[in-house]
């Protein structure tokens, strides 16, 4: 019974998200119908991050245990044989039947990724927030390094999150511009944030709320009293998920992702 | 009655092409469609190159005339409201009621995009064709030259093309590795090819060639012989739509891309 180790790259546009759910085609679900044909039975797939509707990955880790006795590789290309071209398995490796994805993650990396044009170019639209306006960069790179560290993030956490408690480390919060081929002079903005752990929708509105401090709206140390408040009414909205990606998961050793 | 000459971007994946056609949705017939709600009359749109059913534009030119009097922005933030976000005008301006997009073109820009790993990037599969295996790039970069300059293309043209001559002028036909964000080690090759005038399915068909080179199924000098065979059965295969771009289209002055 060999237990993978998967890193996964999606498209998320298409589907509701990495978690089975009775409605609709999850990412999961996907992976766990390729293998019930390849293993000629049920099997469970838990992945390390539940990234929601819409959201995409670039280094996902999911895990299984099969019955098959197969090569890596062969498992490799037998999922991506089955899965749609939308989700690709970018490397497979045999694993301790211990691993778990989620729980034995040391880091995670996030990106959102922000339109800052008047118009988005077509090759974007699914990838981008499209948020055109000036934006105060200054501002969102002071505000961004003020989420670093160890908190409570109960003010950029969505209700409905399972999480038992609220506080959080994060690593490094970064925004800048991002040069794009074929776009060099691009006006793509990739904010990189990545921590041991996140919350529910807690990138999304860290972003929000960058975007309230760029537009001018707050000053960058609102931020930090918005962290101190513990309450998510006083965060900017949920940045919409068309603009985030999992970059990658860290394990013992180095970052599990394309990056 | 004025003029206006557009710039635009578009993912040609869902599309059968530029050209209006009795079956099916194309570029042309969705900005004609855009335009007649803007100006309440039927208005015919030009452009500069008629891709085919799945090729992509980063800066195709097209123009019209319209009798409602609108500046330029007006018009481009109108079509851009009635378009889909996989057609996007980039750029407007009021142009001579004589501008031809095609025959007043002096110049036009491929690029063709490969992705030569073993594993595609969801992010790509729309943008590139997937080759994987190894390929000789020198061999193609030397092959690649050996189609500039002012040649009869006969060899590099598919049938069912309306051109009265074989002949035209390559400017610079070059192929190299592209850095591609998030991927920095990315396994994407990209073909540029600029010209005077090109022959239906010309670039893909050079393309195809190329790729025989880089095989090593033929030594680059062969692209020398079949294109002065003029015999489209000595050619290589016709390349697949997904990784063709127009870039952009010059005319008396500078390119008129986002390149």
């Amino acid at each position: 019974m060999p237990t993978f180790k998967v890193t996964l790259a999606y498209d998320g546009t298409d589907y509701v998200g990495w978690q089975r759910q009775a409605n609709g085609v999850s990412i999961q679900g996907l992976i766990e119908d390729a293998l019930r044909v390849l293993d000629g039975r049920d099997v469970r797939v838990t992945g390390a991050g539940r990234t929601d509707a819409g959201v995409h990955a670039l280094g996902q880790v999911a895990a299984f245990t099969i019955a098959r006795v197969l090569s890596p590789d062969a498992v490799l290309r037998a999922l991506n044989a089955h899965l749609p071209g939308a989700i690709r398995v970018l490397a497979a490796e045999e694993a301790a039947p211990t691993f778990h994805p989620r729980f034995g993650a040391r880091a995670k990396t996030y990106r959102y990724r922000i339109w800052n044009g008047d118009v988005i170019s077509p090759f974007e639209r699914r990838y981008a927030w499209h948020l055109p306006g000036a934006l105060d960069l200054d501002a969102m790179r002071a505000a961004a390094r003020l989420v670093e560290g160890r908190h409570d993030f109960a003010a950029f956490q969505a209700s409905g999150g399972s999480a038992a408690t609220s506080e959080r480390e994060v690593f490094a919060s970064r925004v800048d511009f991002q040069s794009l081929t074929p776009h060099p002079q691009s006006p793509l903005l990739a904010y990189d944030i990545s921590g041991a752990g996140f919350l529910r929708h807690m990138v999304r509105i860290i972003v929000g709320s960058l975007v309230e401090v760029g537009r001018g709206r707050q000053p960058a140390e609102w931020v930090g009293a918005v962290l101190a408040s513990r309450d998510r009414t006083a965060a900017g909205p949920t940045a919409p998920a068309v603009g985030l990606f999992l970059v990658g998961v860290e394990y013992g050793g180095a970052l599990a992702a394309l990056s």
